[in-house]
């Protein structure tokens, strides 16, 4: 660990992607569902367009083009338009809603558990996801991850990569920017923690889009820590 | 269990006094502090005095006579005006600003850890207190006290009895107020959340102002619950 990241005192953690294998997750639910309907689809294609319909929804609220939404509202709208797309168009509202709620139950990576627990024991945790706090709440209860704060872009009004939310969450941690490490898969949420002044550690995740699959560009930032995954994390931090 | 009581989802916890014996744990931390200095002082006058600035402190905010401030920053505040009536003005910016972080460090009622652990089993628990996040975050910590979330007014910008606050936390969670419980010692916090459609179990505390000390009165409203303790009310909950 570098001198400079001795005065960390908390690990602010992304979860989609992150902590937590969404991709995995909603393929299964999807075929389950198919399973109990007589519904065939692909689930992994519709998996992986559900997911990228989520940067353009948050990025409209943003644009001020609608009002605030939370990620249950916005998942639900494309999940609606995608259904058609999937010969999916005949699921009832209370089968969408079901569904819809597969983003409260995701699993967490195999080392989620056991590295949160060890990153804990030495730093304050907290999630930082623009996750609403229901979801978020559900998600941590299912999977059993055990953080000591939830905070959501939904608390802020803004969604990450906003840079207000990197800093309202070191505000309501009591720390200064700099005492916080944003723990993400994504360069580019790392990069707006960094430019709010927070210390970052990349997790790559190269299966989060499917093996082989797409990975966001590590572009040009420089991360304060790069490790394979939270257990990794908890060794280069020197966590016993 | 009544029948009205099965559409609850989640407890909210109210803190100082319900999970939390803040009066033994000040008394401790200033008997510390005056061995460690030498000094002599009413203690439990002292911890007395200092909460009861609290509410004072907090209607001034909510009447837009000041504007918002964290507990910390009132607390301090408080703890600057009573120094000098019992013979401490000599503290250091460091012992007083040490000192007013043993609000991050009280010791929970000894049902707390066991009968949250309880309650947690079969409920969504989470704080709602007027103390902020980081407060909240720390005393979590320090006492081992799990919630699946940690809620407080900070958040909402107002302070309890805000009706706002008690319905903000219920949007928060993904439920209607009816499926929210506040868990409370003080009548007056669990008043204003049935009027903002919560469900209410009072939990008194009758040493909270020490051993035969002052009690709030239970006024004329009539709780969902009473129980004598977290474990008690999980008895009455139903759960194992």
């Amino acid at each position: 660990m570098t001198d400079e990241l001795h005065d960390v005192r908390a690990l602010a953690f992304d979860i989609f992607g992150t902590v937590v294998d969404w991709r995995s997750s909603i393929i299964r639910e999807g075929q389950a569902l198919g399973q109990r309907l007589g519904l065939e689809a692909d689930w992994p294609a519709l998996a992986d367009a559900w997911r990228a319909g989520y940067r353009p929804a948050m990025a409209e609220v943003a644009a001020g083009g609608r009002p605030w939404a939370t990620i249950d509202v916005l998942h639900r709208q494309i999940l609606d338009d995608l259904l058609p797309r999937f010969g999916l168009e005949s699921l009832s509202e209370g089968e969408r809603d079901q569904f819809n709620r597969a983003w409260h139950r995701l699993s967490a990576w195999p080392d989620s558990v056991a590295g949160l627990a060890r990153l804990r024991s030495a730093f304050v945790t907290t999630t930082l996801s623009n996750g609403n706090v229901a979801l978020l709440v559900n998600l941590n209860r299912g999977a059993d991850l055990r953080f000591d704060c939830v905070l959501s872009a939904e608390l802020v009004g803004r969604f990450k990569p906003d840079l207000e939310v990197y800093r309202t969450a070191a505000r309501w941690l009591g720390l200064a920017p700099s005492q916080v490490m944003l723990v993400a898969a994504h360069p580019r949420d790392l990069a707006a923690a960094q430019q709010a002044g927070l210390k970052t550690a990349y997790i790559p995740r190269p299966d989060e889009h499917g093996p082989g699959g797409w990975m966001e560009a590590p572009g040009t930032t420089r991360f304060d820590l790069v490790a394979p995954d939270l257990i990794g994390l908890a060794d280069q931090l020197g966590i016993a």
